[in-house]
C-alpha cells in the first residue's frame, strides 16, 4: 500500500479480508442450503458487489429504491428493498418492476392497497414481521393484520407473496453471544409458527432474516431460508465488541492525517471528524469511543500492543486521547489508522474505498 | 411550495429566513464595523455563496482545502482555512495560493518549517489560539511557541502573519446566555493581551473569531477585528436550545415520507436516518432527541402545539416518538417535517436543498 498516495482522510479497504468474509459467509449460507441474498447497504459498490457476484450471490437486498436502482444497472436482477415501501416513489417502484424482479417489504394495509391500485408490472412482496427489535413490522402474533394482508392480493396479478422478512435488531443490544443465540432461537420459532400457518396456502413462501450478529455467530441456519447479513463485509468496532468477528476480520480502516499534538493533556488531533465517521460512539469501559487506533503498514494495519481510542469528533476534527508513548511515537502530517465504530455511516459518508492494493473502489 | 414533487427525505431550505439571518449577521458586523467572513462548511453552497456576495460578502472561511478549492473555483478570491493546516496537502495548498488569496492556520512548529521550505507561492496565516475550548490551538498564554513560529517566518517572502485566530466552542457547552457571553469576554480579553504584545511588530494584525452562539448573542463585536460564524446561515436545533435563535429563525427543515405507524406504542416510522440526519443527538429533559417534528404547508412549517421529537435513527428508519393525536393526524406515504439538531451534518449528507419556492440549490 502506498501511503504517499493519501493526503486526506481515506477509507482503506484490506481486499483479501473482504473476499475471505465473504466466501466464509457465503459457504455457511451453501452448507446449511439456505439463499444467501447479502444487502449492500454496507458496501453500496459496484466492484464489491461483482465480488459477491463471483461467489455465486446473484440476489441482493437493499434499503432504499435508489439503491435498487444504482444495483439494478449494473445487472442485478433479483432485488429486495429492506424498507418499509415507501409508496411515494410509486414511480420508481415500477420503473423498476419493469426491469428486474423487485422485491418489496409491506407491513400495513395503506401500502398494500396503494401498491394494488397503482402497480404496473408485478412484484414480490415480503410481509415485515417483528420478532422482538420493536423498530417496526407486525407483531409476530398479529395473523388478523396479516390475514387482511393477503386477503388484498389474493386475486392481484401484481402483488405477489414471497414470505416473511425479519430483522432481529435486537441482537445488537444483546450483552454477550449465548444472548443472540437466544434471541435468534426465540426469532425462528416464531417465524416457523407463522410459516407453518400459511405454508398450505402459499407454498413457496419463505422466511427471509439477517442481521450480522446472528448471522456471524450461530452455527446453523436451520429453521429459516434465506439470510440478509450485510455488515459482515466489512465487520467494525461495533461488530467487535458484539463478538461477531475478531479483529482479524475487519476489512476497513480509516486513514488520517495527524495535525496537532497536544502532549500537555496526551491528545492528537487529525483530520478527519463527524462527516468522515459519523458520530455513531460504542461505550468502551464508560467511555464514548467513535473509533480504536491502529498503526499503518505498508501491508494494510495492525493493532498496538495498547488500547488507544478516538474520543471526540467535530465537523473536521477528531481527538484521540494518547498517552506518552504514542505521542513520542507519532509526528505532525503522520497518518494514523482508525478502525471506525460503524462501517456502514463511515463508507456512506467516504463515497470511495483506497485498498491496500492501491486502486480506488466505488461507493454509490 | 409543492410538495408533491417530494418523494423521499429532503432538505427543505426556505431562502427568506435564510437571506434575514444573512443580513442580520452581516448588518452587525457592519455596524461594529468587523470584517464579516462567514464560514461556509454549513450550507457549501454555490447559490447561497452569492447571496452572501450580493451582502457585500468577499472574504469567507471554509474548513477544508478540498472546500476552498470547491468556492475558489466559483471566483472566491479571499479565502481562510480554518482547520490547522494539513501538509499532506501541500500541492493543493500551492495551487490554490497561486489563484487566490489563502489564508492558513497554523498552531505547531513542524507545519511553519514545512511550509517555510515547500510553499511556492504566497500565503497568509493565522496562528490558532486555545482560549478555553481546548479542542486544538495553542494555548494563549503560550508566547514562547507563537515566537517561535514567527521567528521561522521572520524573513520569509511566502509566509506572511495575520494575526490570531480562535474558535470559542466551549459556548456550545455553555448552560445559558450569561456563560456565552462571559465565555467571549474573558477569550476577548485574552486575545487583546496577545494583540497588544505583537501589534507593534505586526501593525497590520487582526484577531479572527466566530462560533455561532457567541457572534449571535453578543451585542456587540468590540475588542475583535473579524467574525467567522457559519451554522447562523440556518440555525438548527441546537442552536435555539442554546438561545442563539428563536424558531422563527431555523432555514432548513428535514422532510420525510411516513412508512410505518404504530399506534399500540405511539411510534411513527419515517423514511430518513443516520444516512439523512447523521446521528448527532441533543438531550431534552433525559430524552436524547435528533429532531423536533414540524408541520408542512405549502409555504414552508409550523410548530404544532405540542412538542414531538425524532427520538431514534438507524441507517435509513427513524422513529417518532407521538401521541394518540399526532397518530390520529397522519397516514401512511404523509410527509412530516423534523427541525434537525445539528444543520451542518444534515446539509453535509443530504448534498443538496429544496428551497419552499421549488428550487434545487447545490451543495459540495
Amino acid at each position: 500500500m502506498d501511503l504517499n498516495k493519501i493526503v486526506s482522510p481515506t477509507l482503506l479497504l484490506n481486499k483479501n479480508i473482504c473476499l475471505n468474509n465473504i466466501r466464509l459467509m457465503s459457504e455457511k449460507a451453501k452448507a446449511d442450503k439456505v439463499i444467501f441474498r447479502p444487502h449492500f447497504k454496507t458496501h453500496q459498490s459496484i466492484i464489491i458487489g461483482n465480488w459477491f457476484r463471483k461467489s455465486g450471490v446473484q440476489k441482493i437486498t437493499v434499503s432504499s429504491l435508489r439503491m435498487a436502482e444504482y444495483f439494478a444497472k449494473e445487472n442485478w436482477k433479483d432485488i429486495t428493498v429492506a424498507f418499509p415501501v415507501n409508496i411515494r416513489e410509486i414511480d420508481l417502484i415500477n420503473e423498476l418492476a419493469e426491469e428486474i424482479q423487485l422485491n418489496l417489504t409491506i407491513e400495513n394495509i395503506e401500502a398494500v392497497e396503494y401498491l394494488n391500485k397503482n402497480l404496473k408490472f408485478p412484484v414480490k412482496f415480503f410481509i415485515k414481521i417483528d420478532t422482538g427489535y420493536h423498530r417496526t413490522g407486525i407483531e409476530v402474533s398479529n395473523f388478523k393484520l396479516i390475514d387482511h394482508i393477503l386477503a388484498i392480493c389474493k386475486n392481484s396479478t401484481k402483488l405477489h407473496f414471497a414470505g416473511f422478512l425479519s430483522h432481529f435488531g435486537n441482537t445488537y443490544h444483546a450483552e454477550n453471544k449465548d444472548k443472540i443465540n437466544q434471541i435468534y432461537s426465540e426469532s425462528i420459532n416464531d417465524l416457523n409458527i407463522l410459516k407453518n400457518n400459511y405454508i398450505t396456502d402459499y407454498p413457496d413462501l419463505i422466511l427471509s432474516i439477517g442481521d450480522t450478529p446472528s448471522c456471524s455467530i450461530i452455527n446453523n441456519f436451520s429453521g429459516t431460508d434465506e439470510i440478509r447479513p450485510g455488515n459482515f463485509v466489512f465487520y467494525d468496532l461495533m461488530q467487535l465488541f458484539l463478538g461477531s468477528c475478531n479483529f482479524d476480520k475487519i476489512a476497513v480502516c480509516m486513514t488520517c492525517p495527524i495535525v496537532a499534538i497536544h502532549p500537555d493533556r496526551n491528545e492528537l488531533i487529525i483530520y478527519g471528524g463527524a462527516i468522515h465517521f459519523s458520530k455513531e460512539y460504542l461505550t468502551v469501559s464508560d467511555t464514548k469511543i467513535a473509533g480504536q487506533v491502529v498503526f499503518l503498514n505498508e501491508k494494510g494495519w495492525i493493532k498496538p500492543a495498547k488500547d488507544y481510542y478516538l474520543t471526540k469528533l467535530s465537523q473536521e476534527h477528531g481527538t484521540i486521547t494518547a498517552n506518552k508513548d504514542l505521542i513520542k511515537s507519532v509526528k505532525i502530517g503522520d497518518l494514523i489508522g482508525i478502525i471506525p465504530v460503524h462501517s456502514c455511516l463511515t463508507a456512506n459518508l467516504m463515497r470511495r474505498y483506497f485498498t491496500t492494493d492501491n486502486e480506488w473502489i466505488d461507493h454509490f
